[in-house]
């Protein structure tokens, strides 16, 4: 059982707390900070919290508390995060971990040097899905991974401060953007190292300092290419998609919007509205149950079991360190309009990947580019001479 | 925290177990039960239980067992119900409850008489989709519903003993039926008696005595009409869906082969196959979390929840019953070709129930029967005189 | 190139118009006939045609005149097929041919004592997507044809006499029942003969006479199974679905809500009004090319190549008299609560057919029932001893 | 009616012919030209066509042919089109109209001078689905187009040509590109410019010069961004999809893969093989009528209208020469690592367009950013203050 010390009491740190309280059913958010009192207050009574305050120090060090978890704006994870270490109380930190890869690697070497379990909440890791098509492409079922897509759009943030620059430290890069990262990357494979970003970015509708709409390309030292796709501008509910393709084979995954679960209704017989969906009427697409398909409960259920168990996460600090390395290099190149260096002070992974060859030979002399059987039924091959490099068509009969 | 004894030990004890081990983390399967000592002691060492034998009663009334989960053949329930009742533990049964309503009733009684807690393991009345589609319905979101759709088919079941007329006591029907017929029962109403069954049911396929392939209409008093379609005879896959339709709205859930998550591959990478799909190359589609999406978490979280705070939990042995006694019916029918009454010696529902008027009236003289925008931009309505009955076009300006 | 009389001026003259001037863009629509003088002025302006009146002889009569085409309420048909027949010219005639198998067996007759050409319009049974599934159907893909359903629902018909019992015949059965009937057939087998019918029917929501909502099954006499399922009162828009499930394959077809277009308006920008949804915001599903997706465009090819070649058509009015002699039954079924025979003095089809044996041989002492690769995987055979009917299982090593 | 030279025996003037002879039922192609006698007078057999030669001038000269239908590797379009223009023959011509915007502008200027109608073969904008989005987006359904994608990715051509890069003058991004760079510019409107474009390319699977993959973006003049993604290595079939998203809505088209057709086989029954995908078994997509699906009868129906009315078509060989330019621009900026400006020599659009505005004023001294409702039933408000620029929340009651 872990005694949780939740830190703000907003959106995030409520659906943190349903997926608390509801998945192992013995842990517990004992105590809460908020920045107001009377939010403290009632998320203490809503929650059956037995120690709240507006003094974060005060929360993290309660001798009831075990774990801290940081749901608060961008702009107060590190101060939290020293807070955890200085106390030497376990910390789980929402996404993204940092502003930029400065802050983030300053909290992974704060809680290394303080030796206390640390845990980056990137729950779309975690979504069932995710967990499966992962196996599938760690057991080699898509072959060479050359291709990873991540998609998170929707009509904006609900919290105010996610509007604005300072405290979150850009805009849809930043809180949608470290998803499709870490999506993208787990695919290709960790220990591949990210070595360029090219990104645009735009303010495109809304009347703010930050993004609100980008597309990035993220070259991997092996080939592989990375992309993610985000915007608060989007119009129709929450889009998340990925898309994985390899030498071998595709995975397509829709964790939000078509689901298998499609609702028409004309709005007459209720007051019914259906969850984060624009419109109240027509055809509505609901998710079966959000905390879940989100990847909430397997989140909290890998992260309180590695640190029951003395082991790690499954995402890291360092891992959300690596995530906002890659995102300050997306700013600069929407800045510069080049592609820019991941820059990687500490680097844990592998070095000197090349592009693997996936050449097939079809004979001695000839590669295999393609085998089709076509409309008329001709079973046609195209190769490619080793020798000349020309390419030609060959019938099997 | 729970201590279960496990009879049975194959296909869906081992599913149960996985879903009581990993959900909330605290329940322990302490004993088994199985017809074979080297099933029972194999179960026992992949599960951690503590107990193990071919005796049945003996694992029942073992002084750790708190509650007893049947995962038998069909033609075990009752006596494994028996024995939970003479020795006064909580009990648990797999789906249908019996293999006839005589049996379910018996059984129903028995637990009732002995005051033990029971439950009904309808685990796709507590699918996520479920769930959140029945907070729809009980909220008005669709209106009146008028029509019940639930299919389960698949190429057939895992264990020899579902094939066997005598131990299964049917075929398709009795395995799928049943939850088709509760879930249409939980869409249109617990309260709401149904009152006749007609059944289409035939060994299309197999070499078997029981039927293959059936379809089946289950009229209420309210006059809602709900419809199943199970087959054991289906090709790709199992394909579970649900469709309600009411006054103001329409629900439609794919609970299996359409979820949201799409996946191709050559199998050349890998030796992996996709769970239950008929191929393992091409087009798949696996489902992120098995043991979640098919309901099996919620269902146990709400009976242990049940069960220790002295309450009934939302699937009991009287609805059990009500399902064996539909299921009586359709058998009957498929015989006689006749609609067959449902039979409900015992009913705690509401009665003399009739069809609700949803006339709406356009003004003093008319009815509105359709109003509509057309292609050439026409506000078109169409009207019955209350007094002639005579249909009438008007275009409103 | 086909001149044609249109006889009606309402919605589906104006659709089969539409099909006919674009498709093969060398027919003329020539004369109109409707019953009003206005309706049939402003079609003859819309389409360019030379000829009007509301005489329906004077137009089918007409030098100019090759092929009538009888877009008209079902109780019309009669009566402008006899003229047809009586003037010598070619027609074609909307489904449902006539409103009972008597009048569509006269009609039948009628034309082919004239010796003219006569084409039945279901379109449905034209459209893209079921032309290329009946091919994979024809060439064997799914095997033995088990079971096919249709499904046609939405909330209503556009014009008034649909709802009029007299003029319409009956109700939703006739108007989309027809189409469900006939696909069902030609994926079972238009020589396969359909024997009984059990069919439920109500007025559920609407205030008329006739049936707003059914289902019925029409058993084949080689044991295939049909299945429609019609309703006037879906909410959500125009629900076309076909399935058919065959011993070696399956086929699902959308040919209206769901084809691969999504759209999201919050209604803001535009007038813009969806054709045929309920709704003009949120989520819509416009389909890309109507009257093509709907079988239009190739019914008109197939029937003028068909009366230009001198060959019939795959529609005839044979096909329209066997589909409303189901429907009879359908009707008869619903009244009487039985299985009741399909009347059919006139069968052109074959005689006798019993089910095919799909039974597999393990070896010479066995069945198979069922091959399967389990979780853990085993290699799991379910076998039949054919001498004691006993079933087994046996694992594959 | 029109007399077609077809130049080109291959795929694609098979199912060019299959379009021209089925769609208007009135067109012929009288002509063939091909390299290798055999295939000429193969296609002239198959077809009908009463000449056939393997001198392109003679075929194009030839006195009964009215309309050139150029459908022949990329590096032979520009002389095919200057035969065109010294014989004053009608043109139409395949898809990319030059290897680059040089060739292309030269074809272009060289119809003009000649004063012959000259049609650009971009099928993939005349899709019934493209046509009824474009209704939809011109009639402001979408608001202010932001971001449109398109996406074209398979397993590779059909033809060896397509692989030497001499002959095709690229790789996919010509082959594919040249379809979704049309498509986004349509979306946003052929009246606004094409500035820049980063690209991404790689030869990532495929022993081959030219690229199998890339992904690029295009800036057009007023903010709106374009975006392509093609391979040759893409594994599962054709994926065809667009995506528009505008301020006000949303489009999502999928034109092969997901279409609402779908089939599952085990291959058993029968030889068949579907369509152009990678397998024969398992879970298929077939395409109800491909050559319709694709576009092709709209396009040549448009033509040829066009051509018949004196009137250019919707696509001409100036958007085919815009087309060349952005790909011109890919290639350079894959190269290059930079965004590249397109080049365009003539230019017959809008000039200086530049963002427009939507902001939305709340009141006088505010800009709403975002309204919702919340789970917990908060009408939830956030703001910018026009004076300081400060976000704000605040809730409506």
């Amino acid at each position: 059982m872990q005694r949780i010390a939740m830190l703000g009491s907003g959106f995030i740190g409520r659906f943190y707390a349903d997926s608390l309280h509801g998945q192992r059913s013995r842990d517990r958010v004992v105590a809460i900070y908020a920045r107001r009192e009377e939010s403290a207050r009632k998320f203490a009574d809503d929650y059956g919290c037995s120690f709240f305050s507006t003094d974060m120090e005060e929360v993290i060090a309660h001798a009831d508390v075990d774990m801290v978890c940081i749901a608060l704006p961008n702009n107060l994870h590190e101060a939290a995060v020293m807070l955890c270490a200085k106390h030497k109380k376990a910390v789980v930190c929402t996404k993204p971990l940092g502003r930029n890869a400065d802050e983030a690697l300053r909290m992974m070497q704060a809680v290394e040097e303080a030796g206390i379990f640390a845990g980056y909440l990137e729950d779309l890791c975690y979504t069932p899905k995710f967990l499966k098509a992962m196996e599938t492409v760690k057991s080699g079922g898509l072959g060479r991974i050359l291709w990873a897509k991540s998609r998170e759009t929707h009509p904006g943030p609900h919290s105010e401060w996610f509007w604005d620059k300072e405290q979150a430290g850009g805009g849809c890069i930043l809180d949608l953007g470290c998803h499709c990262i870490e999506i993208a990357r787990n695919y290709i494979g960790k220990e591949v190292r990210p070595v360029e970003v090219m990104c645009w970015a735009a303010t495109q509708v809304k009347p703010i300092d930050a993004e609100d709409h980008a597309i990035a390309l993220v070259k991997y030292e092996n080939g592989a290419i990375g992309q993610f796709e985000v915007s608060w501008t989007f119009r129709g509910g929450m889009d998340l998609r990925d898309e994985v393709m390899g030498t071998e084979g595709t995975i397509w995954i829709n964790s939000f919007l078509r689901t298998g679960f499609e609702m028409f209704t004309t709005g007459k017989g209720t007051a019914y509205v259906a969850e984060k969906a624009e419109s109240a009427t027509g055809w509505l697409f609901p998710v079966g149950d959000e905390v879940n398909e989100l990847g909430y409960n397997h989140m909290f259920t890998d992260m309180f079991t590695a640190a029951e168990a003395g082991r790690e996460p499954a995402e890291t600090f360092y891992d959300g360190y690596v995530v906002n390395a890659v995102i300050d290099a997306a700013y600069r190149s929407a800045q510069t309009k080049q592609w820019e260096p991941v820059r990687l002070p500490v680097w844990r992974g592998r070095e000197g990947l090349t592009q693997e060859s996936t050449l097939v030979d079809y004979d001695e002399n000839h590669y295999l580019i393609k085998e089709e059987i076509t409309h008329d039924g001709r079973h046609k091959l195209i190769l490619k001479d080793k020798a000349t490099g020309r390419i030609l068509e060959r019938d099997l009969i």
